[in-house]
């Protein structure tokens, strides 16, 4: 993991514009915004699911993960700028440091968000991440469907409508699977697709185990939420109780919402059964998203 | 004209997302920025470069044109409702009618804006553009370089950062070549890909015409907000004076400015010199840019 995480650090670092190059303060803060912080899950699963093969195990090219794995960061990045933003979820903290609009403010945090959001396409089609070009375009669809409003800011218009309404357990998972679990799925889609070596039916328990993660990841986030403290997350806690927001924990209980996660694992898990070596590293990952503290 | 502005507009209200659809005030609030308004100067030049060729006439297959059209219209009114937010220009109109956050509400209209961008791009990768699958990767690069924070958002940023600052001529055209520029360039170079005929040397001579006919637009753009109605041109008219934002009237006076958007649609109609009955339609287009009156 620390290897990856290096890896796609570095790579971040090489693919968002130099600091000194105009607009200077937006690049400043797409850096800002981008570099230094976040677990990078993202691009881990992008990693992982670049390694999971039938019979002999074939890993995709690094260096074809790399640029995967560095534009869904990217569609990360941008989607918790615009959420921080006063007109959303008006916070001010992020991965342990003032949120983007309050170090630099609202109009380049917006253009921050915009900016990130086009670089990621940016990367998919600049450089070549897989022999067929065919596959290529079908990436770049994979994320935009994943970014739009029947994915990733769907969710977070599902989830702003939803301030104070009780919602039942499958509303909140149908809110998840867009607000989070879109990005999560297309991470893994493309990893995948950076070693093209899985049929339609394999692609297709892929993404099963990525949406069983993805929902676990948010049952998870809630439980932190009510257990952990604003120090040891880096963002501001409690909030969501206290904006009157559904989560799992205020629809289920506490004990209850930590069973699910770990349900979730074990279905994730059994996705895999297929996959050279049960595809370990994408297994790993599902601990580590259910079993991690902060 | 009227032909294909009916038939752009035909096409977007097909691919956005239908109003009944969840998250419905999303839904409907895309459908409120896109449909119903606006020259879509953008989807006519892409359909105007889609017939530009050598020799023969060759047009692009028109099924082909509407996609490219459509993306660049979804990002040029992502634009335009992030622009208007209060934290960017601040403008309540918007093509006559109250501006998207104004209508719905900021968080919907910030929202709105991602999504279009995001629907930009599923447009370019999920429709067949080219019997190339090379050359719709290319076009993917070319519309989110066009976007991003070396494009279209940099010269926001750039427009941002110049409110107060009386900029010099290189320096406007250096802020307008991004803000409205990039995404002119984009629009035709889009066009003449799908068509695919010509060479890379025409490909460059049209850029240059596109460029050239980009900042003939804001000229004339600043020459109208100097001279028109607020209600001919259906946006507040007088506000860069207003907000001490340079325009090409304050940096040349009204005579020169009117005299350099005649000079640059001269210089762009010579750039099409040596395509097919000289691009009639492309050729027109900037008579049409230049010569407008709202």
């Amino acid at each position: 993991m620390a290897r990856v995480q290096a890896r796609v650090e570095a790579a971040l670092e090489r693919f968002l514009p130099a600091a000194g190059i105009a607009p200077q303060r937006l690049h400043d803060a797409m850096r800002y915004a981008v570099l230094g912080g976040g677990k990078r899950i993202r691009p881990l699963l992008a990693f992982a699911a670049g390694e999971a093969s039938v019979g002999e195990p074939v890993s995709a090219d690094p260096a074809r993960l790399e640029i995967a794995a560095c534009a869904v960061e990217c569609v990360h990045a941008y989607s918790l700028v615009h959420d921080d933003l006063p007109c959303m979820d008006d916070d001010v903290l992020r991965r342990g440091k003032p949120a983007c609009h309050v170090e630099f403010d609202e109009a380049t945090a917006l253009l921050v968000g915009d900016s990130l959001q086009s670089l990621a396409f940016q990367l998919l089609a600049e450089h070549r991440l897989s022999d067929d070009p065919a596959v290529q375009v079908e990436m770049v669809k994979i994320l935009a469907a994943a970014c739009g409003s029947r994915g990733m800011a769907g969710g977070q218009a599902i989830d702003l409508a939803s301030v104070g309404q009780p919602l039942t357990v499958p509303e909140l998972e149908y809110m998840h699977i867009h607000k989070t679990g879109a990005l999560i799925r297309a991470s893994v889609a493309l990893g995948a697709r950076c070693s093209n070596v899985l049929a339609p039916g394999q692609l297709a328990r892929l993404d099963h185990y990525a949406k069983c993660v993805g929902l676990a990841f948010q049952v998870v986030d809630d439980v932190l939420d009510q257990e952990s403290s604003t120090a040891t997350l880096g963002k501001t806690i409690g909030k969501d109780a206290a904006n009157n927001k559904p989560t799992y924990v205020s629809a289920l209980g506490l004990a209850r919402a930590r069973a699910l996660a770990e349900e979730l694992r074990e279905e994730a898990q059994a996705a895999l059964s297929e996959l050279h070596g049960g595809a370990r590293r994408l297994a790993e990952l599902a601990d580590f998203i259910v079993l991690r503290k902060f």
